[in-house]
């Protein structure tokens, strides 16, 4: 599907499963509302199936690797060399953080390079879109990449959700490597809220003071030069976006798009959220925010799409290590769908029913 | 044990294990500190073990049900029977929440009877302990019971976790039912804080806003009636609070002189978690809080215990049912510990290793 397409594809939540789906769970051996979130998840993954009853066991986590040309400037505390050797140990005999959380998750994790500099093609590791083998350009001083290569990103985000809809797969999650990506993905968040405030700029891992303030003053300076509009999220991702976030996009919108529930890592996820959300409103209420990443900008992006993550970990790896912890927990919401009694299934005493419900 | 010798036995977190345990978690494949709280949390139980690396198969979950004599003054939403009703439910075809969340932790639920009116004997509830089989007197009148009953159901709950630990089980979860229980679990917190605030009491399950004041009147006047000292767990216990809450408080003791990790669940059983912390403040060290309850009461025992719960659900419905969550979160975070690869292990060409430890 291009980007129209899947905009044109996406459907509301279905209105009669979510209501048969609330009444259900209103049924429930329980106060109305007492199991919270919990609740709140099974109902929308009903509005997104079409089923009261739903068992997401095919699980499938993506991870983007990319390089981003505006660690010219100094954003990023770690060498940027780190993308391609983490991305070769996530290939590798399985001991980073995402594939052990994949592994707990019952989750299959699908690694792609999309730009990482001097990774070469190796197995696990699907190369095949290597957008821009040296990665994004340094947008402090141009375009981060051709509005065709943004595009393209975008393009290949829904394919795989495509692609992974005709194999089964029922729940998926994005996350990325990339070092200094925090400083694209507050960008992007920063043009798409129409808020230039630095404050929104995040330390990211291991920057001093001096740098952290550097990094604010390169991200305001470059809203400054490109000025995107807050609503052309391409545009957005072409002057100030990468690779990953661009992917992701895609992946947010390609899950409406094929009616699969969507799970959000933290700030660099939840910046893609946002543009797909600018994209296509509707593709927010198939999206899942998992944990609380502590980058400012990740506040303010779901803030504006209404969006609560589901825990508070203090997380700060990436990877999209929080999407595999959040699939557990919609198990665990499905699980008291399907398999909790109702008040009309058990055999209780005259008068007890209404009164327990209340 | 005896309360006494369970506070004896309560030793510190093994210093040497929590530091290996932190010097491998410092040596895996992340930058230090960025899987937060799952770090924390495998660190704190190598503590408890003291072994760098566990797995924790073995989970058990306690809910006790006791009813409350304080709901004669009207501070719950719900007629007393349903304590019996829920119990009969609990132990029935397993179609409660409870059930449904600790079959997807793969945890065995216990039943325990310890005062809930009008419930018979039957298969699945161990009713061998039914100390007060009316449940306990209205506070706002009288004791609620006996110092010797008190004694007792800590007692009790010390026992039980003894009992566990020699069937191999390796951490527990505590729940409880009982309708009307906030209060006494508002009281307990009210008095080992002493902070006899209305502000302090919650709204509970369902009350009107005129049965709330009235809730919030009824448990300051009993502090004044009674006014426990802060500093006697025993005497809060005989005074305002319930056989759930003083087994839960044994359960707390118990697991910190067994050295076993043991979960808080909502406002009832963190009332019962910081009765334990005030007779053993070494206890504190083997609790892990799950779910942030929306009881004011929760909020500062968990601050007056320094604990910060895994996460915000927006969950009421009691019965432990935090406690599962959390232990899958626990065993996330174990299999971070045990599974994920160490900078030392891993083949990196040179120089790596301190720079992506950063």
């Amino acid at each position: 599907m291009t980007i129209e397409e899947s905009i044109k594809n996406i459907r509301p939540l279905d209105g009669e499963a979510v209501r048969a789906a609330q009444e259900r769970q209103d049924g429930l051996l329980k106060p109305q509302g007492s199991l919270g979130e919990l609740e709140a998840l099974s109902v929308r993954i009903a509005g997104i199936t079409g089923q009261v009853k739903n068992t997401l066991s095919r699980k499938v986590h993506f991870l983007f690797g990319s390089d981003h040309g505006i660690c010219e400037e100094g954003v990023s505390g770690s060498p940027q060399y780190f993308t391609r050797v983490l991305m070769e140990l996530y290939s590798g005999d399985g001991r980073c953080g995402i594939n052990v959380l994949c592994r707990r998750a019952g989750a299959d994790l699908r690694l792609y390079d999309l730009g990482v500099k001097g990774l070469s093609p190796r197995p696990g590791i699907d190369s095949s879109h290597k957008l821009m083998p040296q990665g994004t350009a340094n947008f402090a001083k141009t375009c981060a990449m051709p509005p065709e290569t943004a595009r393209a990103a975008v393009e290949l985000g829904i394919q795989l959700v495509e692609e992974v809809k005709d194999e089964g797969y029922q729940v998926i999650g994005a996350g990325e490597v990339g070092m200094g990506n925090t400083a694209p993905a507050a960008a992007c968040i920063m043009a798409a809220l129409d808020r230039p405030d630095p404050e929104l700029v995040g330390r990211g891992g291991g920057l001093t003071d001096v740098a952290f303030a550097n990094k604010k003053r390169v991200i305001v300076e470059a809203l400054k030069l490109h000025h995107p509009s807050p609503d052309a999220p391409l545009e957005i991702l072409s002057c100030v976006g990468g690779l990953d976030i661009a992917a992701m996009t895609g992946v947010f919108l390609g899950a409406a798009a094929c009616r699969l529930p969507v799970i959000i890592d933290g700030a660099i996820s939840i910046a893609a959220a946002l543009l797909a959300s600018r994209l296509a409103p509707g593709a927010k209420d198939f999206m899942i925010a998992s944990h609380r990443s502590a980058e400012p900008a990740y506040a303010a992006a779901a803030e504006a799409m209404g969006l609560v993550p589901l825990f508070t970990l203090g997380m700060r790896l990436g990877e999209g290590t929080g999407c595999p912890l959040a699939m557990q927990l919609v198990d665990d919401a499905l699980a008291v769908m399907n398999e909790m009694g109702s008040f009309s299934e058990v055999s209780l005493e005259s008068g007890y029913r209404e009164k327990l419900k209340a």
